[in-house]
């Protein structure tokens, strides 16, 4: 089963493959340069901090549906362990499991493959058991830093959240940044907010997991536009769930990830922005998300921060 | 065997219990206002961001010196599998096992107790293997970020790195500051350079564990006296290793976690951020070091950005 | 909340602290003689060999109910890797995260405590997160192997299993014995069918964690006169759930591991034994359920196997 | 690099590809039959159980020369909790991370392929992340219980261990017969002693892996011979190490594992089972070493008994 012309026609208009270079393992990250930032901590003018991750716990994001991707296992490994003998300053350790994509994280230009092919035109087969990701691993993502803008489309639409199923449109983008005042450039890491998010902090993780709204296989054409550096939204799938089109699963990872070499964020919560947003009618911010360096992997759990 | 009078008057000196109310989960990061992140933010006049972690990997940092506390094991649970039949987009998911502390990390305000207590004058027993941290735990320090400053060790005595076994001293920290025309100021989180990180990148992890320079139990008082927010620095230990004074093991833990409140930083990667710091002649930036929110952890990795 | 007087009556009767010395940390296990061993290999007339586990994976035994007890993360960490180079023969190897008592298990004596004590009177507080059991952990047990004999009583009640909730009296137990025409003797391993297992395997993992048929509280009476080695049976509970005494959880654990110093087996596969034992009409057999020796731990998967 | 004609030749003499049907999934494992295993039993003569696993746990067996086969990080995810209230029966939990290769294991048909197969010409690609070994997991090795043959080398040759880099010859399995006065029979698990394992217990992981004694290449045709069950020794490397031919690694694990179709035991601790034979005068007992039934696993661990 063959991916169908339709996306391959969408790929080639959002194809990357070479643009900064055959060697180069980071995509539309590039496109955050000095300036970019420097223009970015001009947007921090109350000095708020906005945490977007979800706490990490054993009862977290995952229903168990996707096989592998455990919330996480936390456990103790010392507890007020007095190291140096009776008496002395006492320690306490911790471990965990978990999967890396469990949580609010990044997913790696290496997370998809389609045809045969990773970003850059790599093979597939690059990614391993022994080495993981040879190439585009989260290790070379390098910083996540830049300005972020918030596309609020359930608050543009007047909604709590967008109905499960709702595939958010180019035309939904265009109004969430008509609503937010914002106008989206180049190097901009857009945080796209359906509301879907609550679904989860509610408890209710199958609602949550499905059905989601999220992003149209629409959407990669306009991000590609406008030159985005990075993606994230508040759903586990990211895209809409299930798919518009009838056994084309997983479309928008491919193009953004495959095609153009575009991170996705995945599991954000963006409650608490919308509403800073909101307050401060300002939805431009410096957004620091950084991914931790697990060499070869393909994702990445995250901690961002919005900053305003 | 009790700890030492020196101990406890240092102690007395430095002690912040109650100073934010006796719900106070945060400690010193209390000290970050809005003002102090809106200051920081006009500390980024180049766009520059520099990482400060180490790579997350098998061959890490652990020397199997600290029980339980193993660098990452990281294995993949799909690789291109094309979950929704065979020519469909295919997926790639990784899992991980390591200890919280393992690599460039957080320690949390709970990771430490002495005589029974951790910070707060709460019970060391509200640590428990099913509940993990009661209290203090990483997922209640909120935003970690501050106006980040350098205090560059190493570089101001003109030494690539401190000799093993070296106890930085409050002197050293205020040289310091002159060799980098920066005052510390409330809020600020600092951070230590002593090059003994550059023992971990060649790969040498027993060096790198010990002897190891670090803090002197003479600089709680100084940065206590500065109202820093926080303090990382690039050693396994943090502290001098082996400890200034015989059978007095931890004390800065004690003193900062316990005491003072106040998160420290281990493992950090100091090294692009001295190149940077000395080429553009200022040692102050705008850093944000987000702990992943593990729920009653004692710990956290951490990915820090220094943006300059 | 303290425990009943009832438990502590029967704790009286069925205690064998200092039985085998102050220093034993094997507990019942102690009954198992050379003599009973080289009896029970007698029992191997047609050579049959009924493994007793249940399959060991994600999909497992676990329904969550546990916080902790995670079913098996099984991941590769090496695939057909020709680790000496190209052409050469290639391995694969793979890793495992789980809860030692998350499948077909044995508890170990350590598993419980009441009233601050474990098995032989020593304090609950040895076990800790650092050094975990200090005593009868389940590399103290040693080797496993007596003769087993299946009390079949599903079977002996023409039942296919016992109703969610019903409590294994000591009268039905011996209404077993006489069913399978067998007597249970000093040393044996004593195998209580309920077929509660039936559930699992059928893919309702709720359903077969509760309500649950399982030991009476008044059953430890039985196995104590009787000198048996050990008892294991095909429910997650072992004991009845919900609890015959009302806010008396667990008694029959407390009783077991603690007061007599015998060891549980829990989620074991007793199906195709019962079908076995059936055809040849006869209920005892050689068994071979190895401990894997993790040191302090206070379980453990096992494999059992009957040989008859 | 191809694999040499010496290493094919040998390859045509010892393969069983079909001689079960083309379905087959477990390899020699079908020459133990209920006869054998009814005989076996009669080698219980003393009643004596001496068990061959080492202890598990994180100083274990392995130095980290194996990406990935960690040694058990072994942690408590419960400790005397009170999970129903304060005053009830308490529990303690554990949990695992371990690589299934870690300690005393088998090694599953599929954890070894060449040439692009593993065990009865399946391809080597039925080994995924995903589903692991979809053929030959050690799940469908099924009992393994038989007749064990302990061929004690070392003893036969007067020595407390063989030499590292010795390799042990089909002469020498031969004399260690006629030492021991047994005749290896169809269906017999043989454990070969070298020694070696001393060095691990002496807490010299690096001198236990290398150099090592180990089988010969030319040992395969040996037990094919005698249409063995399954062989297990009391090294890491199972066969001698550095390997006998210039570039031939592993061609035991290939002429076993892949060829043969026969399981493979390492890190086997045969000490006191050398002893306890060498005081029966008596070197065939009945042995149990079942697999954990891990779902598609290359290997498991395994705490095998011998019974004499």
């Amino acid at each position: 089963m063959a991916l169908p012309p339709e996306f391959h026609d969408i790929a080639r208009h959002v194809n990357n493959w070479g643009r900064w270079g055959a060697d180069d393992e980071r995509g539309t990250l590039n496109l955050v340069t000095d300036e970019v930032v420097r223009a970015a901590a001009t947007e921090v003018r109350r000095g708020l901090r906005v945490p977007l991750a979800l706490p990490l716990r054993a009862d977290g994001v995952q229903a168990g549906l996707i096989p592998g991707r455990i919330d996480p296992l936390h456990t103790m490994v010392q507890i007020n362990q007095e190291v140096f003998g009776p008496g002395t300053v006492a320690c306490s350790d911790d471990a965990v499991t978990m999967g890396l994509q469990a949580g609010t994280h990044w997913d790696g230009l290496a997370h998809v493959s389609h045809s045969g092919r990773i970003y850059n035109g790599r093979p597939a087969t690059t990614v391993t058991a022994h080495g993981r990701a040879e190439f585009s691993g989260i290790d070379k993502a390098g910083p996540v830093v830049s300005r972020g803008v918030l596309l609020d489309v359930a608050r543009a639409k007047g909604l709590d959240r967008l109905p499960g199923g709702y595939a958010v449109t180019p035309q939904d983008l265009t109004e969430a940044e008509e609503f937010g005042a914002v106008t989206v450039r180049p190097g901009d890491i857009v945080l796209v907010r359906t509301g879907q998010v609550q679904l989860c902090l509610a408890g209710d993780r199958h609602g949550y997991a499905f059905p989601s709204p999220g992003l149209s296989v629409r959407t990669p054409r306009w991000f590609h536009a406008r030159d985005v550096a990075a993606v994230a939204n508040d759903t586990l799938t990211f895209e809409v769930f299930p798919p518009e089109i009838a056994d084309l699963w997983l479309p928008v990872h491919a193009l953004h990830l495959v095609e153009m070499g575009m991170h996705q964020g995945q599991n954000w919560n963006l409650e608490a922005l919308s509403t800073a947003c909101a307050e401060e009618t300002r939805y431009a911010f410096l957004l620091s998300a950084m991914p931790e360096p697990f060499t070869g992997a393909t994702g990445t759990p995250v901690a961002p921060v919005a900053l305003l």
